[in-house]
């Protein structure tokens, strides 16, 4: 067995879970590594699906005719669910070496912390939207993989891995061999991140809200970096910040 | 009497609301265009409380020490309220004219129908971050001031003017009459945000969520710009398109 099965997107046996709204469940139709098991749609939603959908999207997966009523016991109480429901398997494991392995992957976001799933959504947006390889965070202490999680990333979740692993300072050392240079996002940070190296492979390590990067992370990356922001505020929101530093690492001199 | 009163952050006769939480209730005893009606605090929290307030914050204004089950029952449930509350007004209009003719003014933003309160709080914040005047937006189709949207921009709000005003055509051709470019962020615009005039005073334009800016917008804006997205990614979240749009407006180049 290979002893990194468990940076992946869930342990062993997580369960089935439903998505709601029309742009996460056409999203995970379109995904050939969704496992799906049911789709409920009221009779209006399930012809509005039926006109955007491709042959080849999850073949053999037909909605059930439900009430809307239905749908609302399923999700949480006001969820924007727009008449639809799809009941899916979390994504299955990416190997994480394999991933490094890779010399197209030049980028990496890390998360130290960041639970608000939200945050985490936009951050997978983001990410997705600047050609980062993958967000990176640990098991405890960050939003596992929910409706709400898939909902803020907007589509982006089906594309963008989304690996959770035991311990940042394993990673961030595994991340060093494969040659990325770690930039700890810190208001502290003695460089700007317009000069931090745009060129290498990069992971870029973001902190929780409010209490930013752990002492200990801080001190394993390899450098810390600033954005240029007022004195008026403390920092920025932290998928607001994942965005500027990501446009920044990507953006062409 | 001034034509442009309604200008402001509030119909006259808006209700005082209960903030909460130590980082906006810190924020607002700071803040002395606040009008500050009642404080309740815990014995515990009113003590953290001293131990940061300086002598000129809200002068007078003493906590009434409770029990933290009287605070839960005036905020929303589940609200993380650290055992403090502050009854406060709303913030007295900013008169949108003479912030416009302050020659210190050189980027406002204008929000087109954004409702989401975390987006835009996150959008007061980098605001305030990035060195801008104002978020103006619309009375309707606009979140009000509230304590989910003061916490959400984390301190920003009691620094950031933030001005709702009846119409955006007419905004945009006010700002236009004070020499502002105003620019549209839009997937399909022209132009890539960084070869967009930096030069000049900006009104930075975005749109909703999905459905980005409305048609009369589009087409009231001096010009319609666009960030550097991949394919697989139809949009950022609206508050990471404003942080990483007004980062390039004010980087250096």
């Amino acid at each position: 067995m290979n002893s990194d099965r468990h940076h992946g997107k869930q342990p062993p046996g997580e369960e089935p879970y439903w998505l709601y709204g029309m742009h996460p469940v056409r999203a995970a139709l379109a995904n050939p590594r969704r496992r799906i098991r049911r789709l409920l749609a009221t009779r209006n939603a399930a012809q509005t699906l039926a006109e955007s959908r491709r042959a080849e999207d999850a073949p053999g997966i037909e909605p059930e005719i439900v009430e809307r009523k239905a749908i609302d016991r399923l999700v949480p109480p006001d969820a924007v669910h727009q008449g639809v429901a799809l009941l899916v398997d979390p994504i299955a494991d990416i190997h994480l070496d394999s991933l490094l392995e890779d010399e197209a992957t030049r980028i990496v976001l890390v998360l130290d912390q960041v639970t608000d799933p939200h945050n985490v959504g936009a951050i997978l947006r983001s990410a997705a939207a600047f050609g980062a390889a993958a967000v990176i965070t640990t098991w405890r202490h960050s939003p596992p993989e929910t409706a709400v999680l898939v909902k803020a990333a907007a589509g982006a979740f089906e594309a963008m891995p989304y690996i959770r692993i035991q311990n940042l300072a394993g990673l961030l050392e595994k991340l060093h061999e494969h040659d990325f240079l770690s930039i700890g996002l810190d208001a502290g940070g003695p460089v700007l991140m317009r000069d931090a190296p745009h060129g290498e492979r990069t992971a870029l390590v973001l902190g929780a809200e409010g209490k930013g990067l752990r002492h200990l992370t801080r001190e394993l990356c390899g450098m810390l970096a600033r954005l240029p922001i007022s004195e008026q505020v403390e920092s920025l929101n932290v998928s607001n910040a994942a965005a500027v530093a990501l446009y920044e690492l990507t953006r062409e001199n």
